[in-house]
Protein backbone atom coordinates (compact mmCIF):
# COMPACT_ATOMS: atom_id res chain seq x y z
CA UNK A 1 0.00 0.00 0.00
CA UNK A 2 2.73 2.68 1.02
CA UNK A 3 4.91 1.29 -2.23
CA UNK A 4 1.40 2.25 -4.38
CA UNK A 5 1.05 5.68 -2.87
CA UNK A 6 4.89 6.02 -3.34
CA UNK A 7 4.59 5.04 -6.57
CA UNK A 8 1.63 7.16 -7.43
CA UNK A 9 2.95 10.39 -5.98
CA UNK A 10 6.13 9.89 -8.35
CA UNK A 11 3.75 9.33 -11.02
CA UNK A 12 2.06 12.82 -10.51
CA UNK A 13 5.27 14.61 -10.25
CA UNK A 14 6.59 13.10 -13.89
CA UNK A 15 3.24 13.84 -15.22
CA UNK A 16 2.82 17.10 -14.29
CA UNK A 17 6.60 18.03 -15.59
CA UNK A 18 6.29 15.92 -18.49
CA UNK A 19 2.99 17.59 -19.79
CA UNK A 20 3.68 21.19 -18.92
CA UNK A 21 7.55 21.81 -18.83
CA UNK A 22 7.89 23.41 -22.10
CA UNK A 23 11.04 23.94 -24.48
CA UNK A 24 10.77 27.91 -23.42
CA UNK A 25 10.27 27.33 -20.13
CA UNK A 26 13.76 28.77 -18.64
CA UNK A 27 12.95 29.90 -14.95
CA UNK A 28 11.55 26.90 -13.00
CA UNK A 29 9.78 27.21 -8.91
CA UNK A 30 10.54 24.25 -7.25
CA UNK A 31 8.29 24.06 -3.82
CA UNK A 32 8.58 21.49 -1.18
CA UNK A 33 7.06 18.47 -0.06
CA UNK A 34 6.80 14.51 -0.56
CA UNK A 35 5.41 15.04 -3.56
CA UNK A 36 7.93 17.75 -5.24
CA UNK A 37 10.87 15.96 -4.39
CA UNK A 38 10.08 13.80 -7.62
CA UNK A 39 9.42 17.16 -9.55
CA UNK A 40 12.43 18.20 -8.55
CA UNK A 41 14.03 15.02 -9.96
CA UNK A 42 12.52 14.90 -13.08
CA UNK A 43 13.34 18.50 -13.89
CA UNK A 44 16.79 17.29 -13.33
CA UNK A 45 16.64 14.57 -16.22
CA UNK A 46 15.64 17.27 -18.69
CA UNK A 47 18.23 17.32 -21.75
CA UNK A 48 18.72 21.05 -21.66
CA UNK A 49 18.78 21.49 -17.40
CA UNK A 50 22.09 23.35 -18.23
CA UNK A 51 20.10 26.22 -19.72
CA UNK A 52 17.50 26.06 -16.65
CA UNK A 53 17.15 28.50 -13.50
CA UNK A 54 15.40 26.90 -10.43
CA UNK A 55 14.09 29.37 -7.70
CA UNK A 56 13.37 27.86 -4.57
CA UNK A 57 10.08 28.52 -1.96
CA UNK A 58 12.34 27.57 1.02
CA UNK A 59 14.94 25.77 2.82
CA UNK A 60 14.19 22.09 1.92
CA UNK A 61 13.34 23.04 -1.53
CA UNK A 62 16.57 24.63 -2.34
CA UNK A 63 18.64 21.74 -1.39
CA UNK A 64 16.16 19.78 -3.66
CA UNK A 65 17.52 22.35 -6.42
CA UNK A 66 21.22 21.75 -5.60
CA UNK A 67 21.00 17.81 -5.34
CA UNK A 68 19.60 17.56 -8.15
CA UNK A 69 22.76 19.23 -9.94
CA UNK A 70 20.10 22.25 -10.92
CA UNK A 71 20.82 25.89 -11.01
CA UNK A 72 19.34 28.28 -8.53
CA UNK A 73 17.82 31.31 -9.05
CA UNK A 74 16.34 33.91 -6.76
CA UNK A 75 13.03 36.45 -7.06
CA UNK A 76 15.38 39.28 -6.91
CA UNK A 77 16.81 37.95 -10.49
CA UNK A 78 13.86 36.86 -11.99
CA UNK A 79 10.19 38.93 -11.40
CA UNK A 80 8.52 36.23 -13.45
CA UNK A 81 8.86 33.09 -12.81
CA UNK A 82 7.85 30.59 -16.31
CA UNK A 83 6.38 27.77 -14.28
CA UNK A 84 6.06 26.63 -10.84
CA UNK A 85 5.26 23.43 -9.17
CA UNK A 86 4.39 22.75 -5.59
CA UNK A 87 2.31 21.17 -3.02
CA UNK A 88 -0.12 21.86 -0.99
CA UNK A 89 -1.90 21.53 2.56
CA UNK A 90 -5.19 21.02 0.88
CA UNK A 91 -6.86 21.64 -2.33
CA UNK A 92 -10.59 22.75 -3.60
CA UNK A 93 -12.75 22.00 -6.47
CA UNK A 94 -11.37 25.01 -7.93
CA UNK A 95 -7.79 24.67 -7.09
CA UNK A 96 -7.92 27.37 -4.35
CA UNK A 97 -5.17 25.28 -1.34
CA UNK A 98 -4.66 25.78 1.77
CA UNK A 99 -0.70 26.15 2.44
CA UNK A 100 1.97 27.52 5.40
CA UNK A 101 1.32 24.14 7.43
CA UNK A 102 5.65 24.16 7.36
CA UNK A 103 5.36 28.25 7.97
CA UNK A 104 6.99 29.09 4.55
CA UNK A 105 3.78 30.08 2.74
CA UNK A 106 5.25 33.90 2.27
CA UNK A 107 7.78 32.57 0.05
CA UNK A 108 5.87 29.66 -1.56
CA UNK A 109 3.43 32.50 -2.67
CA UNK A 110 5.87 35.27 -3.96
CA UNK A 111 6.60 32.36 -6.17
CA UNK A 112 3.35 31.09 -7.28
CA UNK A 113 2.15 34.80 -7.49
CA UNK A 114 5.56 35.13 -10.33
CA UNK A 115 4.67 31.89 -12.07
CA UNK A 116 2.75 32.38 -15.68
CA UNK A 117 2.36 28.50 -15.03
CA UNK A 118 1.40 26.84 -11.43
CA UNK A 119 1.13 23.87 -11.02
CA UNK A 120 0.08 21.77 -8.00
CA UNK A 121 1.38 18.34 -7.06
CA UNK A 122 0.36 16.51 -4.16
CA UNK A 123 -0.87 12.92 -3.01
CA UNK A 124 -4.96 12.00 -2.69
CA UNK A 125 -5.22 13.32 0.70
CA UNK A 126 -4.85 16.77 0.05
CA UNK A 127 -7.63 16.38 -2.43
CA UNK A 128 -10.76 17.18 -0.63
CA UNK A 129 -12.82 19.25 -2.55
CA UNK A 130 -13.39 21.97 0.09
CA UNK A 131 -10.90 23.67 2.15
CA UNK A 132 -11.10 22.77 6.13
CA UNK A 133 -12.37 19.28 5.46
CA UNK A 134 -9.37 17.24 6.33
CA UNK A 135 -6.44 20.16 7.43
CA UNK A 136 -8.88 20.60 10.52
CA UNK A 137 -5.50 23.13 12.02
CA UNK A 138 -6.68 26.00 10.22
CA UNK A 139 -5.59 28.96 7.54
CA UNK A 140 -1.72 29.89 8.51
CA UNK A 141 -1.21 33.84 8.31
CA UNK A 142 2.17 35.30 8.71
CA UNK A 143 1.85 38.32 10.33
CA UNK A 144 4.14 41.24 12.06
CA UNK A 145 4.89 40.44 15.85
CA UNK A 146 3.46 43.85 17.18
CA UNK A 147 0.42 43.29 15.91
CA UNK A 148 -0.76 39.18 16.69
CA UNK A 149 -3.03 40.45 19.80
CA UNK A 150 -5.36 42.95 17.43
CA UNK A 151 -5.57 40.20 14.48
CA UNK A 152 -6.64 37.45 17.19
CA UNK A 153 -9.02 39.85 18.25
CA UNK A 154 -10.35 40.81 14.19
CA UNK A 155 -9.95 37.06 13.34
CA UNK A 156 -12.81 36.22 16.10
CA UNK A 157 -15.02 39.12 15.12
CA UNK A 158 -14.77 37.22 11.73
CA UNK A 159 -15.75 34.20 12.93
CA UNK A 160 -12.36 32.01 12.99
CA UNK A 161 -10.92 29.96 15.78
CA UNK A 162 -7.12 31.67 15.58
CA UNK A 163 -4.26 30.81 17.54
CA UNK A 164 -0.48 32.02 17.31
CA UNK A 165 1.53 28.73 16.53
CA UNK A 166 3.85 27.75 19.18
CA UNK A 167 7.38 26.58 18.71
CA UNK A 168 6.81 23.88 20.87
CA UNK A 169 8.89 21.20 21.22
CA UNK A 170 11.77 22.73 18.67
CA UNK A 171 11.63 26.50 20.18
CA UNK A 172 10.15 28.10 23.76
CA UNK A 173 7.15 30.76 22.40
CA UNK A 174 6.00 31.64 18.98
CA UNK A 175 7.17 29.86 15.60
CA UNK A 176 9.66 32.69 13.73
CA UNK A 177 8.78 32.65 9.78
CA UNK A 178 11.64 33.25 7.77
CA UNK A 179 11.26 36.36 7.72
CA UNK A 180 11.13 37.38 11.68
CA UNK A 181 7.13 36.96 11.85
CA UNK A 182 4.11 35.03 13.77
CA UNK A 183 2.23 32.36 12.38
CA UNK A 184 -1.54 32.39 13.14
CA UNK A 185 -3.47 29.42 12.60
CA UNK A 186 -7.29 30.42 12.00
CA UNK A 187 -9.82 27.69 11.65
CA UNK A 188 -12.68 28.89 9.76
CA UNK A 189 -14.34 25.31 9.43
CA UNK A 190 -15.11 24.23 6.05
CA UNK A 191 -15.18 27.13 3.25
CA UNK A 192 -17.15 26.67 0.50
CA UNK A 193 -14.78 27.80 -3.02
CA UNK A 194 -17.09 30.61 -3.88
CA UNK A 195 -16.58 32.11 -0.97
CA UNK A 196 -12.53 31.65 -0.39
CA UNK A 197 -11.69 35.31 -2.38
CA UNK A 198 -13.54 37.17 -0.23
CA UNK A 199 -12.19 35.53 2.88
CA UNK A 200 -9.21 35.54 1.62
CA UNK A 201 -9.45 39.86 0.86
CA UNK A 202 -10.76 40.72 4.32
CA UNK A 203 -8.10 39.23 6.04
CA UNK A 204 -4.92 40.34 3.97
CA UNK A 205 -6.23 43.88 4.13
CA UNK A 206 -5.92 43.49 8.02
CA UNK A 207 -3.61 45.88 9.01
CA UNK A 208 -0.15 43.52 10.48
CA UNK A 209 -1.35 40.68 8.08
CA UNK A 210 1.56 39.77 6.07
CA UNK A 211 0.26 37.46 3.59
CA UNK A 212 -2.26 34.09 4.24
CA UNK A 213 -1.96 30.48 3.39
CA UNK A 214 -4.81 30.86 0.89
CA UNK A 215 -3.86 30.23 -2.60
CA UNK A 216 -7.01 31.81 -4.18
CA UNK A 217 -7.04 31.02 -8.12
CA UNK A 218 -3.10 30.79 -8.67
CA UNK A 219 -3.26 27.11 -9.73
CA UNK A 220 -4.12 26.09 -13.20
CA UNK A 221 -3.44 22.01 -12.77
CA UNK A 222 -3.06 19.75 -9.85
CA UNK A 223 -1.80 16.31 -9.86
CA UNK A 224 -2.51 14.07 -7.67
CA UNK A 225 -1.26 11.06 -6.59
CA UNK A 226 -3.91 8.12 -5.99
CA UNK A 227 -4.00 5.53 -3.21
CA UNK A 228 -4.36 3.02 -5.95
CA UNK A 229 -0.99 4.08 -7.93
CA UNK A 230 -2.99 5.99 -10.26
CA UNK A 231 -2.72 9.33 -10.65
CA UNK A 232 -6.01 12.04 -11.42
CA UNK A 233 -5.61 15.46 -12.83
CA UNK A 234 -7.40 18.47 -12.33
CA UNK A 235 -7.53 21.71 -13.96
CA UNK A 236 -9.73 24.91 -13.94
CA UNK B 1 6.60 83.99 11.09
CA UNK B 2 8.52 81.02 12.45
CA UNK B 3 7.09 82.18 15.42
CA UNK B 4 3.94 82.09 14.20
CA UNK B 5 4.13 78.76 12.68
CA UNK B 6 5.12 76.77 15.63
CA UNK B 7 2.99 78.65 17.75
CA UNK B 8 -0.05 77.14 15.50
CA UNK B 9 1.71 73.86 15.46
CA UNK B 10 1.31 74.01 19.68
CA UNK B 11 -1.93 75.58 19.45
CA UNK B 12 -3.53 72.63 16.86
CA UNK B 13 -1.67 69.84 19.10
CA UNK B 14 -3.10 71.47 22.36
CA UNK B 15 -6.47 71.77 21.07
CA UNK B 16 -6.71 68.11 19.69
CA UNK B 17 -5.70 66.91 23.19
CA UNK B 18 -7.81 69.62 25.27
CA UNK B 19 -10.91 68.67 22.94
CA UNK B 20 -10.82 64.90 22.28
CA UNK B 21 -9.02 63.57 25.59
CA UNK B 22 -11.77 62.09 28.12
CA UNK B 23 -11.20 60.77 31.24
CA UNK B 24 -12.13 57.23 30.44
CA UNK B 25 -9.70 57.59 28.25
CA UNK B 26 -6.36 55.36 29.23
CA UNK B 27 -4.44 53.83 27.12
CA UNK B 28 -2.75 56.42 24.38
CA UNK B 29 -1.12 56.52 20.90
CA UNK B 30 1.48 58.92 20.54
CA UNK B 31 2.97 59.19 16.88
CA UNK B 32 5.78 61.47 15.93
CA UNK B 33 6.64 64.54 14.30
CA UNK B 34 7.25 68.57 15.11
CA UNK B 35 3.45 68.96 16.17
CA UNK B 36 2.67 65.62 18.17
CA UNK B 37 5.77 67.32 19.99
CA UNK B 38 3.03 69.10 21.61
CA UNK B 39 0.40 66.53 21.83
CA UNK B 40 2.88 64.78 24.36
CA UNK B 41 3.79 67.55 26.47
CA UNK B 42 0.12 68.58 26.52
CA UNK B 43 -0.54 64.80 27.49
CA UNK B 44 2.26 65.13 30.51
CA UNK B 45 0.27 67.65 31.62
CA UNK B 46 -2.97 65.99 32.74
CA UNK B 47 -3.68 65.55 36.26
CA UNK B 48 -4.27 62.45 35.68
CA UNK B 49 -1.27 61.43 33.90
CA UNK B 50 -0.30 58.23 36.32
CA UNK B 51 -3.35 56.62 35.04
CA UNK B 52 -2.25 56.62 31.19
CA UNK B 53 -0.44 54.47 29.55
CA UNK B 54 1.23 55.54 25.79
CA UNK B 55 1.25 53.22 22.58
CA UNK B 56 4.35 54.53 20.85
CA UNK B 57 4.56 54.54 16.81
CA UNK B 58 8.48 54.25 16.47
CA UNK B 59 11.37 55.24 18.80
CA UNK B 60 11.27 59.20 18.33
CA UNK B 61 7.57 58.72 19.85
CA UNK B 62 9.06 56.60 22.56
CA UNK B 63 11.30 59.17 23.43
CA UNK B 64 8.43 61.37 23.72
CA UNK B 65 6.53 59.41 25.96
CA UNK B 66 9.29 59.02 28.29
CA UNK B 67 10.77 62.74 28.47
CA UNK B 68 6.99 63.71 29.15
CA UNK B 69 7.31 61.29 32.59
CA UNK B 70 4.51 59.22 30.71
CA UNK B 71 4.08 55.19 31.30
CA UNK B 72 5.30 53.41 27.81
CA UNK B 73 3.35 50.01 26.75
CA UNK B 74 2.91 48.05 23.91
CA UNK B 75 0.65 46.67 21.19
CA UNK B 76 1.14 43.03 22.77
CA UNK B 77 -0.20 44.38 26.33
CA UNK B 78 -2.97 46.26 24.54
CA UNK B 79 -5.44 45.01 21.88
CA UNK B 80 -6.98 48.70 21.79
CA UNK B 81 -6.11 52.10 22.33
CA UNK B 82 -8.46 54.36 23.42
CA UNK B 83 -7.36 57.58 21.07
CA UNK B 84 -4.33 58.15 19.08
CA UNK B 85 -2.94 61.18 17.69
CA UNK B 86 -0.54 61.29 14.86
CA UNK B 87 0.93 63.35 12.62
CA UNK B 88 0.96 63.23 8.54
CA UNK B 89 2.86 63.43 5.13
CA UNK B 90 0.15 64.63 3.78
CA UNK B 91 -3.73 64.92 4.70
CA UNK B 92 -7.08 65.05 1.88
CA UNK B 93 -10.02 66.23 2.11
CA UNK B 94 -11.94 62.90 3.28
CA UNK B 95 -8.90 63.25 6.09
CA UNK B 96 -6.93 60.35 4.46
CA UNK B 97 -3.83 60.42 4.98
CA UNK B 98 -0.05 59.40 3.39
CA UNK B 99 1.85 58.48 5.68
CA UNK B 100 5.73 56.53 5.69
CA UNK B 101 7.98 59.61 5.08
CA UNK B 102 10.24 58.13 8.05
CA UNK B 103 9.90 54.68 6.74
CA UNK B 104 7.97 53.72 10.03
CA UNK B 105 4.16 53.25 8.65
CA UNK B 106 3.97 49.97 9.83
CA UNK B 107 3.80 50.64 13.40
CA UNK B 108 2.25 53.89 12.93
CA UNK B 109 -0.53 52.08 10.94
CA UNK B 110 -1.19 49.66 13.89
CA UNK B 111 -1.43 52.47 16.41
CA UNK B 112 -3.86 54.13 13.86
CA UNK B 113 -5.61 51.19 13.36
CA UNK B 114 -5.88 49.54 16.98
CA UNK B 115 -7.27 53.17 18.10
CA UNK B 116 -11.09 53.64 18.63
CA UNK B 117 -10.50 57.53 17.99
CA UNK B 118 -7.56 58.49 15.22
CA UNK B 119 -6.90 62.14 15.48
CA UNK B 120 -4.37 64.29 12.84
CA UNK B 121 -2.07 66.63 13.82
CA UNK B 122 -0.13 68.56 11.10
CA UNK B 123 0.76 71.87 9.68
CA UNK B 124 -1.09 73.92 7.16
CA UNK B 125 1.56 72.48 4.62
CA UNK B 126 0.34 68.85 5.17
CA UNK B 127 -3.63 69.74 4.40
CA UNK B 128 -3.86 69.71 0.69
CA UNK B 129 -6.68 68.60 -0.11
CA UNK B 130 -5.86 65.65 -2.28
CA UNK B 131 -2.83 63.34 -1.96
CA UNK B 132 0.32 63.64 -4.23
CA UNK B 133 0.15 67.38 -4.29
CA UNK B 134 2.42 68.88 -1.92
CA UNK B 135 3.82 65.08 -1.08
CA UNK B 136 4.98 64.20 -4.64
CA UNK B 137 7.45 61.32 -3.68
CA UNK B 138 4.69 59.11 -3.95
CA UNK B 139 2.99 57.02 -1.34
CA UNK B 140 5.47 54.71 0.84
CA UNK B 141 5.15 50.91 0.92
CA UNK B 142 6.46 48.38 3.26
CA UNK B 143 7.38 44.97 1.39
CA UNK B 144 9.15 41.89 1.73
CA UNK B 145 12.80 42.45 0.30
CA UNK B 146 12.52 39.25 -2.13
CA UNK B 147 9.43 40.81 -3.51
CA UNK B 148 10.63 44.24 -4.64
CA UNK B 149 11.65 43.17 -8.40
CA UNK B 150 7.86 41.69 -8.85
CA UNK B 151 6.10 44.30 -6.97
CA UNK B 152 8.01 47.82 -8.91
CA UNK B 153 7.06 45.20 -11.99
CA UNK B 154 3.10 45.11 -10.55
CA UNK B 155 3.11 48.53 -9.57
CA UNK B 156 4.22 50.05 -13.02
CA UNK B 157 1.54 48.20 -14.23
CA UNK B 158 -1.21 49.65 -11.95
CA UNK B 159 -0.16 53.14 -13.72
CA UNK B 160 2.60 54.02 -10.50
CA UNK B 161 6.28 55.43 -11.11
CA UNK B 162 8.14 53.07 -7.92
CA UNK B 163 11.32 52.89 -6.89
CA UNK B 164 12.94 51.30 -4.28
CA UNK B 165 14.25 53.64 -1.61
CA UNK B 166 17.55 54.04 -1.12
CA UNK B 167 19.39 54.16 2.12
CA UNK B 168 21.89 56.87 1.58
CA UNK B 169 23.81 58.82 2.55
CA UNK B 170 23.38 56.76 5.93
CA UNK B 171 23.38 53.63 4.66
CA UNK B 172 24.42 51.92 1.11
CA UNK B 173 21.74 50.56 -0.53
CA UNK B 174 17.97 49.84 0.51
CA UNK B 175 16.28 51.50 3.71
CA UNK B 176 15.65 48.47 6.25
CA UNK B 177 12.47 49.06 8.05
CA UNK B 178 12.18 48.33 11.65
CA UNK B 179 10.61 45.00 10.91
CA UNK B 180 13.45 44.17 8.58
CA UNK B 181 11.56 45.00 5.16
CA UNK B 182 11.91 47.49 2.21
CA UNK B 183 10.52 50.66 1.22
CA UNK B 184 8.90 51.27 -2.11
CA UNK B 185 7.85 54.42 -2.88
CA UNK B 186 5.25 55.03 -5.41
CA UNK B 187 3.86 57.98 -7.43
CA UNK B 188 0.77 57.65 -8.64
CA UNK B 189 0.66 61.40 -8.68
CA UNK B 190 -2.49 62.92 -7.45
CA UNK B 191 -5.21 60.86 -6.70
CA UNK B 192 -8.77 62.13 -5.72
CA UNK B 193 -9.79 61.11 -2.35
CA UNK B 194 -13.00 58.82 -3.73
CA UNK B 195 -10.09 56.86 -5.57
CA UNK B 196 -8.01 56.12 -2.81
CA UNK B 197 -9.75 52.79 -1.39
CA UNK B 198 -9.94 51.26 -4.43
CA UNK B 199 -6.12 52.17 -5.28
CA UNK B 200 -4.95 51.25 -1.66
CA UNK B 201 -7.05 47.76 -1.70
CA UNK B 202 -5.27 46.91 -4.70
CA UNK B 203 -2.07 47.44 -3.66
CA UNK B 204 -2.23 45.61 -0.50
CA UNK B 205 -3.80 42.64 -1.98
CA UNK B 206 -0.55 42.18 -3.68
CA UNK B 207 1.61 39.14 -2.95
CA UNK B 208 5.04 40.79 -0.98
CA UNK B 209 3.38 44.24 0.43
CA UNK B 210 2.71 43.87 4.33
CA UNK B 211 1.73 47.43 4.24
CA UNK B 212 1.21 50.78 2.24
CA UNK B 213 1.47 54.41 3.71
CA UNK B 214 -2.41 55.26 2.49
CA UNK B 215 -4.20 55.40 5.58
CA UNK B 216 -7.87 55.49 4.05
CA UNK B 217 -10.65 56.48 6.56
CA UNK B 218 -8.80 55.90 9.19
CA UNK B 219 -9.14 59.83 10.88
CA UNK B 220 -12.27 61.14 12.47
CA UNK B 221 -10.53 64.86 12.75
CA UNK B 222 -7.71 66.80 11.81
CA UNK B 223 -6.16 69.89 13.84
CA UNK B 224 -4.44 72.06 11.33
CA UNK B 225 -1.96 74.48 12.36
CA UNK B 226 -2.07 77.46 10.53
CA UNK B 227 0.97 80.00 9.10
CA UNK B 228 -0.78 82.72 10.92
CA UNK B 229 -1.01 81.35 14.12
CA UNK B 230 -4.63 80.18 13.85
CA UNK B 231 -5.67 76.54 13.80
CA UNK B 232 -8.20 74.83 11.43
CA UNK B 233 -10.09 72.05 12.40
CA UNK B 234 -11.37 69.66 10.12
CA UNK B 235 -13.71 66.45 10.85
CA UNK B 236 -15.21 63.77 8.72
Amino acid sequence: MADLIEQSKKLAAYSAVDENLKPNHKVIGIGSGSTVVYVAERVGQQANKSELVCIPTGFQSKQLIIDNGLKLGSLEEFASIDIAFDGADEVDSQLNCIKGGGACLLQEKLVADSADNFIIVADYRKNTGILGKSWTKGVPLEVVPAAYNKILKQLTELGGKAQVRSGLPAKAGPVITDNGNFIIDCDFSQVEASKIKELNDKIKAMVGVVETGYFVGMAQKAYIGNADGSVSTLSV
